[in-house]
């Protein structure tokens, strides 16, 4: 089933070097190929056979190991969605949302997915292109969310959205994220939205401080397409990031367009997986009615 | 299409009698047959021949008119689901999120309607059934939401819930609202929750005034079942109500299970509707970046 | 200086019996006298000399020691600031906003307050008193909050309030909290109100899941004169609770008047004593910063 | 009383045209002396005699009238707080927290302020002052609130603050809002903070989108010294504003302190100012109340 695996450790991190190199050794005396992502050979990897090290990111593997945060594993996974490879994220010491296997259960984890004990999760990407008029200036996908947001030198931005040509709202806040199911427990967490269970099949829009109080966040069908202008007219004035990458700086005459994906991130999990144990434990929840 | 049309005025009030009056004539002189809610009926119509009071809510209709306001609306449109009867909701002066239509507007919209010139919208409800063991002691279906609430002589409850046989959370609040995308704008709303778009296919679990700051409002995919239990153990220590009414006063031993309804709510809605200009009108969205 | 030492238990809480016995015993080998708490000494004290035990609540102390919870600390420092008696909270295992001293560490911090080593904290509390007409009702003294609330069979409250005899708002909630900064971090704080440091001089409105989302917390002076009105007419429509304990039902026709009470509680705290510590424990803040 | 009088009207805004010259020559009717603020002058009135114009913003007057929006307030206010001169906001349309005078009004009111029909209401001020070591990088008076915030860049920025030398927390998030009571309805209102009555003596500190949930905002003494430092490193990733105008740009290597002013801004109040009244107009409260 999974001949070739790829494995991508965190980017600029020394202590990925240990675990790679366990699971690169447990994966070949299983007789299987290991590829090291581009970045992770190049940087931590001086003692393994040179023919383990290749210059880009692979599409040519069949599943993805991702070693590091949720940072590391957000980018890999928008790359392996494109050509359907699965992946899988390990933490390194304190739990991600993404990165769900501690480091201790690594071996064991992988060795139950080799065996073919797992289900494939879906989750939903964002698709954002920004225009002026009918060019194209800026494309990315996002998995958890795509943010327009201010610059720091501008008190607020005024923004409105359609959804489906519809017209929404105006409104004037320092930003709005629009997040997907995963990305619900990122930034729009933070900014008050609600969490999204990654089996809903939704698009939240979140704004962050918003002027008019009652500018809630609002949560819309997945299939929606969403088109968001900015009145403010100040070059650098506001940015469209996708995944908290910065993507393109808006001056006011563009359209920020705003689709699901039709690309989809496919996450692998045994049995030991548990959303709702993961969300207990990254969001202390269920702590004090233990203790009292 | 529409030959027997029921209309439904709000309970204890005089003042939809005018309207009631206006839209039967109407009806009838297009030849329409009309039959009054039992409640309009015997409160407001006094001079309306004796074959239009019926006894019951009438279940032999082709469409339901309500002249009121949500909390009416709520009450017939709920009847009416089980018969599939089609509901279109009349506001005598405030705009309600459900009775859309202004009076103004009655007769041109039932006219189109009439025509067949309507889109038909479905809205999801939720079933609640409370069990003692295998023991039903309560069921009622909600349109907008089922709320288990403390008793006010009760500081906060302490409560599970578990989603598709896997524990979620144990919390401690004044309460937990379980809404439908219909019921997101209502009390989940001033509660914390997010605005839903009755085109989502989710269930919202709102706690209301959680102990524990990051108990954040989440939303399941709506076929998931639910099961909430309570640890306080004084009789009257907490409520369920169901779309407003109380339903059931819960001791300690009982399991409140919510699932999506096989029901479903059918509103008519002409080319006039706009869910978001309706939204706008509630919230005051847009006001503000108007005049500014 | 401290010469009569009273010692306070959690009613109805057995844990409580090892510390008492501790405490009293470490009291009397410093020949100071112990008065033991009526309920303390009825329930859990057994095998202490007769002449330890006494009927009332105590104002004939020097110093109120208090071992249980924040409920116990509430119960006990109300009435001990009437005779301007000093307190200090021991807590037998989970930490509290108001029982900072952990049961490990209580012979220590005891004997340094013995041996004048110690600051004095006043702690500002609100009267409440319930009037129909001129006609005094209800009356009592609350050192966290009061709070006027719906009964369960109500959907909301509508309530006005005046501050020193000016209108300030009509709102419609589930409740209205009206907070001293002590409760500032207990209802108040899950009902989306702000941290108020016990230094402020302040009383804090929070609406509880308010109907119009701008109706926010507010945060008056502490020299305020508070009057709240319900418009609700049903017997048993509303409350009136005072830290947690019902104290009077509401039928419409009541003013609620609420204003800062003549006497103080008077915490001590030895050099130990961190109230930002002690946020940051209660309040997981920090937390992931370290871990990060 | 009052003898010279200074006329500020919104800069680059020809609309206060009209009411600076009708509040003009209705001052000069009355003998007093009139003079324009700079940018006024030097902009909009062109044909005012020569001996109006001067060049800079004065402190030679007895009062300040200010004809605009907040923005323009703030801006004067700040100026003649260190002067001691009073000042009173006139707004053109849209009613403000603190030009609270319509324009309509704006002659009855001027007249009975020069009858000395008026109150005189404080509000405090915070310094804001950014240090490196003891060198002194940047010094700013705020009338409304300091702003950490990061950079658009920036994911967020990671922060520590110091109260009074205390230890308070450490937090991520987009940023920090330091903000007095008259600055508790702009930014901090939006980040989610609570209303503070202007006669409270307190100084808030609202972090924005923090990224633990339980940091929430708290509110201090108003004599509390505060000591924000950041951890990122990178330059331009995080700035400190004051009154919504860009100020500094950190590297992290400095120490933002913020304390009470010592100049206040002296605001005059006719008998027909109400706060409350104005928070209503403001934040649309009552309004549901009064049409339901």
């Amino acid at each position: 089933m999974f001949k070739t695996i790829g494995v991508f450790g965190k980017y600029q991190d020394a202590s990925v070097e240990e675990p790679v190199k366990a699971l690169t050794q447990h994966l070949e005396k299983k007789g299987l190929r290991v590829k090291l992502g581009h970045t992770t050979a190049a940087e931590i990897i001086r003692d393994l056979p040179q023919e383990l090290l290749h210059d880009a990111v692979h599409l040519d593997i069949d599943l993805a190991v991702v070693i590091g945060g949720d940072g590391t594993m957000l980018h890999v996974a928008r790359r392996m969605a494109e050509a359907e490879i699965p992946v899988i994220g390990i933490n390194r010491g304190r739990l991600g949302f993404l990165t769900d296997i501690p480091l201790a259960d690594m071996l064991e984890e992988i060795d139950m997915i080799l065996n073919g004990e797992f289900t494939e999760e879906d989750r939903m990407m964002l698709d954002v292109t920004v225009y002026r008029g009918t060019e194209v200036l800026y494309q990315q996908t996002a998995l958890n969310d795509i943010v327009i947001g201010r610059h720091a030198l501008e008190k607020l931005i005024s923004w409105e959205v359609q959804v489906n040509d519809q017209f929404v709202t105006a409104a004037r806040s320092d930003g709005v994220i629009i997040s997907t199911p995963t990305g619900s427990t990122a930034y729009a967490l933070s900014a008050g939205g609600a969490i999204m269970h990654p089996g809903t099949d939704v698009i939240s829009v979140v704004p962050v401080s918003p002027h008019t109080l009652s500018n809630r966040p609002i949560t819309l069908p997945a299939n929606s397409d969403l088109a968001f202008t900015i009145q403010n007219r100040t070059k650098n004035s506001a940015h469209v990031s996708s995944d908290g990458l910065i993507g393109y700086s808006l001056i006011g005459d563009e359209t920020v367009k705003i689709a699901r994906s039709k690309h989809v991130v496919k996450l692998l999990h045994t049995k030991n997986y548990n959303y709702f144990a993961m969300l207990r434990a990254k969001l202390g929840w269920g702590r004090t009615q233990e203790t009292r």
